[in-house]
């Protein structure tokens, strides 16, 4: 595996793989990798040629309030992770590599932002789309690989590839879980013990809820309530929402039908973990 | 030559393109073509395998009260145009196709667009960074070009490509120009039988600023107001601006040094004519 830090080395790079007939497989991280993005890149290494990982935590899609400077990171474990997932290069940008100067184009995102996660963090899926925009042009890749865990940022990089014809095939890749069921997260260091032990009712009332749809029940705002129920009583945490949308449009649904996301975002003392279910109603229209 | 107006068929092309490893070239317009396209189309034939060119007339470029409706068409004569001067790929899509729903992301352009022709046209250069961005995209050129005499476009095109590190080398092309001097601009079939002989007086003045310049004149503000002044004896027109900025920066200087613009834009009764003179003031830092 090769380390990268320069945007000309690596499209250098990028131009004698596409020379050479060779397909690129993409997985952006901002590191601290855990196995959700090794098995983004273990997907990646599989259906390419060659597989290239970013690990960059972005400054432009963190608020001013959230946690840029404290977000964990580990460059030396994180390179022998992705070594041993099969990553070909490993491209690890300085900020002053990626922004030498503020970009004179911004993307803006019109759409699937103001709702969940997007309603508390004004800006930040322009960062994204931004980074992502940026990234996709130094790796010019054929595949990219996203964790379905950021539901609504996966929704966010179908719009941007949509709109402005990216040339890149999305992949959504399943959320990976501990055992008990609690999403694999970065930010999950940061749960104090008691904490860790109830955190697993964030994925419990979000698998319920998709188990009262499955077995019949139609009415949205039933089922939401009985989820938010549930995590007020096991959680142990604040919830800053539960809400049930059409996928990936992000739009209010009143029934269930098509495919449908339930996601949440609790508050703990420290972390503020996310999760999700999405799932496609079936056998009703 | 293959006209082509479905963007999955491009794609298409584009591939096959890149897969034999043939280069890339591509012309970017808005058609009625004349003199100053083909020369772009021309030079972009002795450079590339291959020969892209766009013609679509970009509605988000246009503001509410400009000439989108009115702006000049002639479809099958493009072509034949197009096809004499070596392009292989005439693209052509309907507004539809290009914008089937408005785009979930919206490009905005941050800097060099608060002067000139900017001014007067807020929000023209986020509806040309769209529509760029998103050609670029079907396309992957390994060359564009672009007519300098749209200046300001292309100093934002230069900025687009720095800002999201695009992977395609910008050239500007010298702008084509009548006898005269009058530079060939589509809109030049506006202007009445009187208007169109007093109008290379726009050229003339900034030639003589020029020439002024070469001649040790550093006092930006000086030569200006002699241009204004001839301008106003000669050209018959109203000014909207007459401006001499650092290049591609489009920022204001105060003496003459480095890489500098000297531009102006006029309105005549029904059409309203740019040009511009960039060059490098020699020998003197």
């Amino acid at each position: 595996m090769i380390i990268v830090d320069s945007i000309v080395k690596l499209k250098e790079i990028v131009r004698n793989n596409k020379k050479n007939g060779h397909t690129i497989g993409f997985v952006p991280t901002m590191g601290f990798l855990h196995e959700g993005h090794l098995t983004l890149a273990k997907k990646a290494r599989k259906e390419n040629d060659t597989v290239i990982m970013s690990i960059f935590v972005n400054p432009l899609q963190f608020g001013p309030n959230e946690d840029f400077e404290r977000y964990p990171r580990d460059p030396e474990k994180d390179a022998a992770l992705a070594e041993s997932s099969g990553v070909d290069y490993l491209f690890m940008p300085s900020v002053d590599e990626m922004y030498p100067e503020e970009p004179a184009v911004a993307l803006t995102v019109k759409k699937r932002t103001n709702v969940l996660c997007g309603i508390k963090r004004e800006g930040h899926f322009d960062g994204v789309a931004t980074v992502v925009m940026k990234l996709f042009h130094m790796t010019e890749p054929d595949n990219a690989y996203f964790g379905k865990k950021d539901a609504q940022q996966l929704a966010v990089i179908y719009g941007l590839v949509d709109s402005l014809n990216v040339p890149v095939t999305i992949h959504g890749v399943e959320t990976v879980r501990e055992e008990d069921g609690l999403a694999k997260s970065s930010r999950n260091v940061y749960l104090q013990p008691e904490e860790r032990e109830r955190a697993p009712a964030l994925y419990q009332s979000l698998s319920r809820l998709k188990e009262s749809i499955d077995s019949g029940e139609t009415r949205i705002e039933r089922v939401r309530e009985q989820a938010i129920d549930y995590l007020n009583l096991h959680s142990g945490a604040e919830i800053e929402y539960l809400e049930i949308l059409a996928y990936p449009e992000l739009e209010p649904i009143q029934r269930a039908t098509g495919t449908i996301i339930a996601a949440a975002a609790v508050q703990y003392k420290n972390a503020r973990l996310i999760d999700n279910i999405i799932f496609t109603v079936k056998g009703r229209a």
